[in-house]
């Protein structure tokens, strides 16, 4: 299974490709898309959506794995974040892929077996459990820790289905991704 | 010049497309794009995001006009019509389509020549200016007074150049409007 992780942002939106391979997480790709800060709102989304549909068509990920937003106190900032998410989720779903969200608690939890890590643990966490040679920029280990992410969580699912509830896998979510270096 | 206006909405898009002949605005489509409500959302906003592309194909603007956004109190809402917004910005993008913004009191104005309009009112104006048999939909009929509300902006302009400055061209903007009958 190909996994896409992608963190949007009117800025930068960070992607990571990871594939699961016998229960191992394997990096595949990963980078940050920067529509030109000075075109115009429609241009850049426009830019966004049409380079996320390249990421798409160059890796083949099987699914989608994206952050569940977090509802900053500014609405402002909530519009422009829904902006890039627009244009980011219309080019997912334009390419048939399923989308699946998880709260950034779940994600860091998943990497580094607690909810609280700042963003340097998460870009560490995430060049240690790919085995990158250079710690990825933070955008784009956000991504990674998105698409890791969902790779364990399918790999709990599967191990739920087998104890038959298996709720105590989820403690062990990090657990499994450590094991996947 | 034609000109299309255009309202995003998570449920509901209204759209609406005008043409400025000599001065005249004249009514040339409207409708309200509605992506299937029970669909993922990255499906909706892929449907959106072809919907409005087709709409742009259909009809040939050269110009789109869209609400400059008033920030909601809430900032889930913000996000949810940021998507929304999102993705019609990056098909009016991809189009390679000039976009202009209108607050929603300048929109009012335009059309009613008060800022403090109701719905209704718009919605009537709008009918009353395009000559429509039908009173159309809400969120087509803010679409039609963005479209028409550009399309006065337009005139008003090249008034402002004839005239060197031509401040007071401004309070006659709902004038402009309906003399366009």
């Amino acid at each position: 299974m190909r996994i896409l992780g992608i963190d949007p942002g009117s800025k930068a939106t960070g992607y990571g490709v990871v594939d699961r391979v016998d229960g191992r997480v394997v990096h595949v790709a990963h980078g940050t898309l920067r529509p030109p800060p000075s075109a115009p709102l429609a241009e850049r989304l426009a830019r966004l959506c049409r380079d996320v549909a390249e990421v798409v068509a160059a890796h083949g990920p099987d699914v989608a794995s994206v952050e569940q937003v977090f509802v900053a106190a500014n609405p402002r900032s909530a519009l422009v974040l829904g902006q890039a998410r627009g244009a980011v989720l219309a080019a997912l779903g334009e390419a048939g892929l399923r989308v699946q969200e998880y709260s950034t608690t779940a994600v860091k939890q998943a990497l580094t077996g607690s909810g609280a890590a700042d963003k340097r643990q998460v870009q560490r966490m995430v060049r240690s459990a790919l085995s990158l040679e250079r710690t990825p920029g933070s955008d784009a280990a956000d991504a990674l820790a998105l698409a890791i992410c969902h790779a364990s969580a399918g790999r709990l699912a599967e191990l739920g289905v087998r104890s038959r509830g298996g709720s105590r896998g989820a403690a062990r979510r990090s657990w499994d991704v450590r094991r996947a270096r």
